[in-house]
């Protein structure tokens, strides 16, 4: 065949090689893509990629809670009508976000970077518990409590376990999330562990 | 809210907005890939905006059949071993990449670049179809059959039917695919339209 390499073209395969490193784009996907990008005028091309580029290249870790910034310190630990006794630890920066949107909650946050998983190779080092003690151990601390948002499977029990037990001498409330059915879910549909532990942890009724 | 614009930096939002101009990419998508993005190395990050850069800037199109290439004249138009008595014409790059795959077609090709679209505002003057003229106009062609490879829509019988007036004078051999019932396909299955031209169009058992 003419095609020796499948591509007509040596940046065509380029460009679909490193569209298709993304997660969740297969080679077609990644293709039809480059083919998009192909027909854009040129400097949308070059904003699309330059926007990419700033991002990697300029942006901030907040140095209190490791959030994303545009500044040192982020907009959200440099609020000051955010109440400071109190900090959620998060796994990503998406959780935080997450968390915003919901409007339910005013105080800090501390983005650990991931979560303990022995598979992936990542441990406690890999994530920002040092700089989480340091915060609490810090004398001009006003945390009271640490609430542990972090995922409900083994990985995430064991990362608040892990956490629970380099913070616990620090004699803070510790909290977690509450675990039960959504709002709105229907029993029948509902796993067993969640229906179980939302028995167990049943509540009194508010009429 | 301490997130005014919904995201918590103006890096993130750009790099968002950037993808999210890709097909079939929504705002959460292109936050999940911002997000990736942020977690590889900088020089995998400068290698994939690179590699988009350069198919943009620097692709070129076969100056006879207007498929992407690298060189003036693509692969398959300077393939001696080609039949160039017969082109196959084709709406996009992509066609042309399908039907190589299928190693059925020894012939060249024409890239018409779109289909004739009143809807999106696309009419013959966006096309390639006067290069196509040209190209069968000149006295060293050995053009003998042109092949109407175009979707079995509207608007391909449409861009069909222009092509043909326009070629029609050169007194040449035009043909269209063979439409009907794909390999394998289940009757039962079949939509009607389909069905039926295949029963017109049905062709002598060869045992």
């Amino acid at each position: 065949m003419a095609y020796k390499d499948k591509y007509p073209s040596k940046l065509l395969e380029d460009a679909v090689d490193a569209i298709s490193t993304l997660p969740g784009v297969g080679q077609r996907s990644a293709l039809r893509l480059a083919l998009h990008l192909l027909k854009q005028p040129s400097e949308n091309v070059h904003h699309f990629t330059e926007a990419i580029n700033h991002l990697r290249d300029e942006v901030k870790y907040c140095k209190q809670c490791r959030m994303i910034s545009d500044e040192d310190v982020c907009s959200i630990c440099s609020d000051r009508s955010r109440d400071r006794s109190t900090v959620c630890v998060v796994q990503t920066v998406r959780d935080v976000m997450s968390i915003e949107k919901t409007g339910q909650y005013h105080g800090l946050y501390h983005v650990l970077g991931g979560i303990i998983s022995p598979i992936a190779g990542i441990g406690p080092s890999d994530l920002t518990v040092r700089e989480l003690t340091e915060r609490i151990a810090d004398p001009s601390s006003q945390i009271k409590e640490i609430i542990l948002a972090l995922s409900g499977d083994v990985e995430g029990e064991t990362t608040a376990f892990y956490i629970y037990r380099q913070i616990e001498k620090f004699n803070l409330q510790v909290t977690s999330l509450a675990r039960g059915l959504g709002f709105g879910d229907d029993l029948e549909y509902a796993d067993e562990l969640t229906l179980g532990r939302s028995i167990a942890g049943r509540q009194p009724f508010r009429p």
